[in-house]
C-alpha cells in the first residue's frame, strides 16, 4: 500500500469512527478510559521492554541526556500514565452542555449546545506518554484522535498505543476511535496536513521548529501550542521580597516549560534595591543572567544582553534582565519581544496593576503571581492537551472544553421566513 | 514600491492601530461610527460617480446581469450602508465581558475575559456594500482591518473607504485602524495570505472557488464561511401542510443564499400524500426539480436526479428530491452530503426529532423550521460578517462575539507555583 493509501485508510476511519463518538454516551466513554488505565497497568513489561530498544537506539544516535529522559519510562511513569486516564474520566464530559438558550423574535427557540470537533490529529515528538493523554481528552470530549508520534519512540507507541487501542474498543468504544501512524516516512506528516476532508484540527505538540512547520504546511486549520517567551515586570511600586519569590520561581521552579519566564523587567526606580539580592539569588541557583548597561551596574559580573538575548525562549537556567524607565517601556518591551503567551506584573500601585491587565496582549496576564501558574491543572480544568499561544478557537491553556465547538439547535413549531 | 512592501506597509500599519483600539472606549467607536454613517450620508455624489465607472467597465467587461446588480449602488444602497453602521453602533460592545470567574486552589482569582482578536482581514468579491459592514463589525469589536475587495469594484470601494476611513480617524480612532487594499495585482492577496506577522484572521467571503483558494493557500488562520448545502427532511410523521410551507420557503424566498434548500428527502411513507401537491406548487414557483426514481412516480415530467446533483449548491431554483426509506437512510444521506451548514426536520415523532437534532452534525440543526433562519440578525446577533461552515473558533452566524477572543486576567497576592 502506498502512503497516500496508508495515511487516507487510516483518516477514513478515524472518520468514520467520529461519527459514532459523536454520541456515545458518557458512561462508555469512562468505562473505556478506566479500562484504557487497567490495560497499561497489566501491561507494564511489555511496554517497558519495547521502550528498551528505543532508548537503545535513541544512544546510537547520540542523542543527548535530556532527549532520552523523555523518551524513558519506568514503572512510575506507567503508573502516572494510567492515573492520567482515571483522572480525564472523573472530569464532567463537556459534550452537550448548553451554552446559551434563548427565543427569537420569530418565536423559535435556539440552544447552543457544546458538540465534538470531529476528528483530530495529534503531532508530537518522541514523549510516549502524549499517546495516552491526548487520546484520553479526544476519546473524553467525544473527538477520533489520529496520532503521529516522534519516529525515536516508535517501539513504546506501537506498544501503549495496542494496549490502549483494543482496551477501548473492546469498552464499546468505535473500531478507528484511536488511530496511530506507524509509517515513520516523513511524508506521513506532509499529507496529514492536506487532509481536510478527514481532519478537523491539528494540534503540533513539541518545540517551535515542528509548530511552526505545521502551521506553514498544514492545510487543515491549525492550533499553535506552547512558544513561551514571558516576562515578568517589577513596578517602582513593587515589594521587593514579593518580586524576588516570584522572579525565582517563574525562571528556576521549572525553567524548561513555556511558562518560565525568560526576560525580567526592571523599573528604574527600584532596580538598585531589588537587582544586587536577587542578582545574588538566582546566581546561586545557577542562573546565567544576561543584563542590559544598567542591570550591569547592579549585578556584578553579567553578560551583556543582547537583541537576541530578548527574543529568545530560552527553556533554561538562562535569564535577560533589563532596566526599563516606566511602566510604558516596559509594555513596550512587552509588545515587541512577548510570545502573548503569560506576562506579570509586581506592583502595589492600583494604576498601573489595571493598565498592565488591560493593555498587555497575552493569552494570561498577572499582577503579583508567578507565571508558572498557566496551566491546565493550576487554572482548574483538570488536564490539557496544550497551552494555545494563538488566538482563533482556544487561548491559553487548553483543556476538554477547548476540544469542542458548538452547534445550535433550533425548534421551531413551523416557522418560515417573511 | 514594490507589491511586498506595499502590503507590508499596509498591514503594519493596522497592526499598529489594534494596539490602541483594543483599549479604545465604547464611545469612541460608537462616535466613530456614526461619524462614518453621517460621511457616507455627505457623500451620495461622489461615491454614485466612482460607482458608474464600475459599471461600465463590468459592462465592457461582459459580466452578467446578477453580477452588475451586486456592483451597482443607488441613492437607497448607500442609505442602507449607513443604516447598517447606526445599527452597528447601537450593539452592545464585545470587549470587556467576562464570560467566567473563578478562584483557583491557589487563592488566585481568574477573571475570562473578551478581548479583541487583533487584525482581521477580509477578503472579498464586487461587493461594495461589504466595505462598510466588515469595517463596521472590526471596528466595533475592537479590531483593525485589511479590506481586499474585488477588483471591478476598486473606483466605488475607493471612494467609500476613503469617506469611512477619514470620519474614523477624525473621530478619534488611530490612523491604519481601517486599511484598504488598492492594488489589483493578484499577488497582493498571495502575499496577505502569509503576513502571520501582522495579520490574526483571514475571513473570505464570496464564492466557494474564493474560500477554497484562501484556506488552501493562507499560513494565516482563516475562517471558512458560506457554503451551504441544506436539507429539509419530510419524516413520516410530518404535517404535510407545515412540510410544504417550508419546503417552499426555504427553497423560494431567496434561492442564491446560503442558508437555502438544496434537497429535499422525503420518508417514503408520505410521499405520496405530499409530492404530488408540493411537486406542482414548486414547479409553479418556477423551480426544476430533479428527482429519484420514487420521486418521478409522485411528481410527473421531472428531470432524474444525479449524483452530482445531490452534491451540488445550486443556489438557484433547481431543487434535488430523493425519496428514503427511513430516518436513518436519511441522516446517512445528510452526512454524505451536507456541508455542515443548516438542517431541517419535518416531523411529530418525539423520538425522531431528537435523534436529528443529535445526531445531525451541522453548524444549525432545525425542527419544524426553515433552514433559512440561519442569519444573524435572525438568531438575535444583530448582524454577521459571515456564516462560518468550519468548527474551529466559530460556527454558524459570526456577530460581533466570534469576532474576538479571549484573555485569563490574574490576580494575584504574591503566589507562586510550589
Amino acid at each position: 500500500m502506498d502512503i497516500k493509501n496508508y495515511i487516507t485508510t487510516k483518516a477514513k476511519s478515524a472518520k468514520l469512527a467520529s461519527r459514532t463518538l459523536a454520541t456515545c454516551s458518557t458512561n462508555i466513554k469512562n468505562k473505556a478510559l478506566l479500562n484504557m488505565a487497567q490495560a497499561l497497568m497489566s501491561n507494564v513489561e511489555s511496554i517497558l521492554s519495547a521502550n528498551k530498544k528505543d532508548i537503545e537506539n535513541a544512544k546510537k544516535d547520540g542523542r543527548n541526556a535530556a532527549f532520552i529522559d523523555r523518551l524513558s519510562l519506568d514503572a512510575n511513569r506507567i503508573k502516572s500514565m494510567a492515573d492520567g486516564l482515571i483522572e480525564v474520566a472523573a472530569l464532567p464530559d463537556p459534550i452537550g452542555e448548553g451554552i446559551k438558550t434563548w427565543k427569537t423574535e420569530d418565536e423559535l427557540n435556539i440552544c447552543k449546545i457544546r458538540v465534538p470537533l470531529g476528528t483530530i490529529g495529534i503531532i508530537y515528538e518522541a514523549r510516549p506518554n502524549v499517546t495516552v493523554d491526548a487520546a484520553a481528552l479526544c476519546i473524553k470530549s467525544g473527538n477520533s484522535v489520529i496520532l503521529k508520534g516522534g519516529s525515536d519512540a516508535i517501539n513504546s507507541n506501537l506498544e501503549i498505543y495496542n494496549t490502549i487501542y483494543k482496551a477501548a474498543v473492546s469498552s464499546g468504544l468505535p473500531e478507528g476511535c484511536i488511530e496511530f501512524l506507524d509509517n515513520t516516512d516523513r511524508e506521513v506528516v506532509n499529507l496529514l496536513m492536506k487532509l481536510n476532508d478527514y481532519v478537523d484540527v491539528l494540534i503540533p505538540r513539541g518545540g517551535a521548529s515542528l509548530i511552526k512547520s505545521v502551521v506553514m504546511n498544514s492545510t487543515v486549520p491549525v492550533i499553535e501550542t506552547g512558544v513561551g517567551n514571558c516576562h515578568v515586570y517589577v513596578d517602582s511600586d513593587g515589594d521587593t521580597k514579593m518580586a524576588e519569590d516570584i522572579v525565582v520561581n517563574a525562571k528556576t521552579q521549572r525553567p524548561a516549560v513555556c511558562n518560565a519566564m525568560e526576560t525580567l523587567l526592571v523599573h528604574k526606580d527600584i532596580a538598585e534595591k531589588l537587582l544586587p539580592h536577587l542578582g545574588e539569588t538566582l546566581k546561586n541557583l545557577g542562573v546565567e543572567i544576561r543584563g542590559c548597561s544598567e542591570a550591569q551596574k547592579f549585578i556584578p559580573a553579567i553578560t551583556p544582553a543582547t537583541e537576541e538575548d530578548y527574543e529568545t525562549e530560552f527553556l533554561d537556567l538562562i535569564l535577560a534582565v533589563k532596566v526599563v524607565d516606566s511602566l510604558d517601556d516596559a509594555m513596550d518591551h512587552i509588545y515587541k519581544y512577548s510570545s502573548k503567551h503569560s506576562e506579570a506584573i509586581i506592583t502595589n500601585n492600583y494604576v498601573n496593576s489595571q493598565r498592565f491587565l488591560n493593555e498587555v496582549d497575552a493569552a494570561a496576564v498577572y499582577v503579583n503571581a508567578s507565571t508558572r501558574f498557566t496551566d491546565g491543572s493550576k487554572f482548574g480544568f483538570g488536564a490539557e492537551i496544550g497551552i494555545s499561544t494563538q488566538k482563533l478557537h482556544a487561548r491559553g491553556p487548553m483543556g476538554l472544553n477547548e476540544l469542542t465547538t458548538i452547534k445550535y439547535v433550533v425548534y421551531g413549531n413551523g416557522q418560515i421566513r417573511k
